[in-house]
């Protein structure tokens, strides 16, 4: 009799990204996969995959948890997850603690607290990948998430598969649900913590997922999250190829002095004429977090819309002017 | 004093519409314009709004209402709706009775019999213009709507704002808020008629409208009907560029025989490869509601991970094939 068919699944997903792994190491290594572990339901079970898949294929599998120090007793919570990672097998294990500022607010604060860390940790132990649970429930509220800012394509396209320097962070259950990793911890009799920020409705994250998915899923039947993830990918792609298109169109549109042509630029698509000017306005020092399509569309009404506008002020202290045919995006 | 702010917005977005269509038009001619009104909120400030601004501009203005012979007493209401429009001064107005059909669902159904009614009204008035009283509102559920399917970037564009057979459809308040619409017709004491399908959970997007946004607003706070409209926009162009690149290489691609290479597909970022498979599929015959992000996908795999698969069947008994280096894909 074969395993569980959650637990089936989960290994299944993880082979195959340590598979990929394997195929980009060298050839006579002994490759380190570490698994980054909150205790949650989640990522036990990413966990317990790995444990149970890395020592068929050669890879030497180890964890990390990153202690928030953000609760009382997170320390403890670390320690006792660093127990339960190696009573799966895992090593090295190890916990890190680290301080989460306050930039960005509480989530993205603590996120760029733990990526760091991670990194960290990664490279301490010369590792080929961090592999992190994120669902595909995880996805379906990324995108919602970027929904709520309004700002396109590539806001909509939530997480990547593989991401990082070098690849180095992998998602196996990116394509699998939330309620499997669950089963499957429960079946192989893993205790899972609860994180209580992820009920907490504080969290922007927390709100999402306890009343608005479930609250979108009643209006618009049940294959909301698995719609949610598919256009997190098509939105994926389809923001590569512009960006694509974007980056060999900058070069086509620039006069031997090298300054964008108004004319050359009124000519492409919309889509792809924003994409420069937005590239342009970050070269020349905006800062892309507080870059709007309000400003882009106001320096693209330099191009579409000209009637003798003056000079306008970008995030980060650059200014956008016409100059005759010319359009000059600089430093103020 | 002036109008009421209120009054003032929906006279402004329909100002700029007549312009707009007054710029298109011959410039002896004084152009017909018609609303299309259900007698609701929305359309009843749209026709209120275009009974004032078009003859400032010499265009004619009239109007038609649908009877979609869906509820009890539709047709008494509907001649009410003729009446009142008579009484904003629209001429010529009139009510057309439609069967509606059953086909895509009961919405899909009464639409389409909507859209043909109004063709047929346009025609025989030799309208310049329809005008739709969409808002910004509808535009937000209609995108969420789209993101359900979950088949990408174009079904989150949600409705543009000029559309239909020359750019006849035109949707002044898309940038509107449907408060704004209703508020206008309290302080103009226009009789607005509240359409019960509009609140009956029966309906997807009632739910939607009363539920499910509702819930999404609550966790993702009070901009998120301006991010979804925002969103249509971005990906409207974005859709538009992405098409336009797939149409020029999809002849890029081709040998002297016409056949799709599939090196030179391969090539291509996948994006843009998607669109001319699914191009080639719908000209060969697929109809291009039937034909799913995983039809396309699975033809794919032909150009992407070859491994000798056989031929794919696809909707409206389509085929597609890889033969040696070209990908073949026509009717079974």
């Amino acid at each position: 009799m074969g395993p569980h068919p959650a637990v089936a699944a989960i290994r299944l997903a993880v082979r195959r990204v340590l598979h990929d792994i394997l195929n980009d190491s060298k050839p006579d290594a002994e490759p380190v996969v570490l698994v980054a572990c909150s205790g949650g339901a989640d990522s036990m079970a990413l966990a317990s995959a790995l444990a149970f898949e890395a020592p068929k294929l050669g890879i030497r599998a180890g964890g990390v948890t990153v202690d928030h120090g953000l609760q009382p007793g997170s320390d403890a919570r670390a320690e006792d997850v660093v127990l339960r990672l190696t009573a799966l097998g895992l090593k090295p294990v190890e916990s890190v603690a680290v301080d989460v500022g306050r930039d960005g607010g509480p989530e993205a604060a603590a996120r760029d607290a733990r990526y760091a860390a991670l990194d960290a940790a990664a490279e301490s132990h010369g590792a080929a990948a961090v592999l992190l649970g994120h669902t595909r429930d995880d996805q379906a509220e990324t995108v919602l998430l970027g929904l709520a800012r309004g700002s396109g394509i590539r806001s909509l396209s939530g997480m990547a598969a593989m991401s990082g320097a070098g690849g180095r962070y992998r998602r196996p259950f990116l394509t699998l649900d939330r309620q499997t990793a669950r089963k499957a911890c429960l079946v192989q009799h893993l205790p899972v913590w609860d994180d209580p920020h992820n009920t907490d409705p504080a969290y922007t994250r927390s709100r999402l997922r306890h009343e608005g998915l479930p609250a979108l899923e009643k209006a618009l039947g049940k294959g909301v999250v698995e719609a949610l993830a598919r256009t997190a990918q098509l939105s994926r792609d389809d923001a590569d190829a512009l960006d694509t298109w974007a980056r060999d169109a900058a070069e086509s549109v620039r006069d031997a002095a090298g300054l964008l042509e108004c004319a050359k630029l009124y000519a492409l698509p919309p889509a792809v004429r924003r994409r420069i000017l937005r590239r342009t306005a970050i070269e020349a020092g905006a800062p892309a977090g507080a870059l709007f399509a309000r400003h882009i569309e106001e320096v693209d009404r330099l191009i579409t819309g000209w009637r003798g506008q003056g000079e306008i002020n970008l995030p980060g202290k650059v200014l956008a002017q016409r100059q005759g045919g010319r359009l000059v995006i600089r430093q103020g």
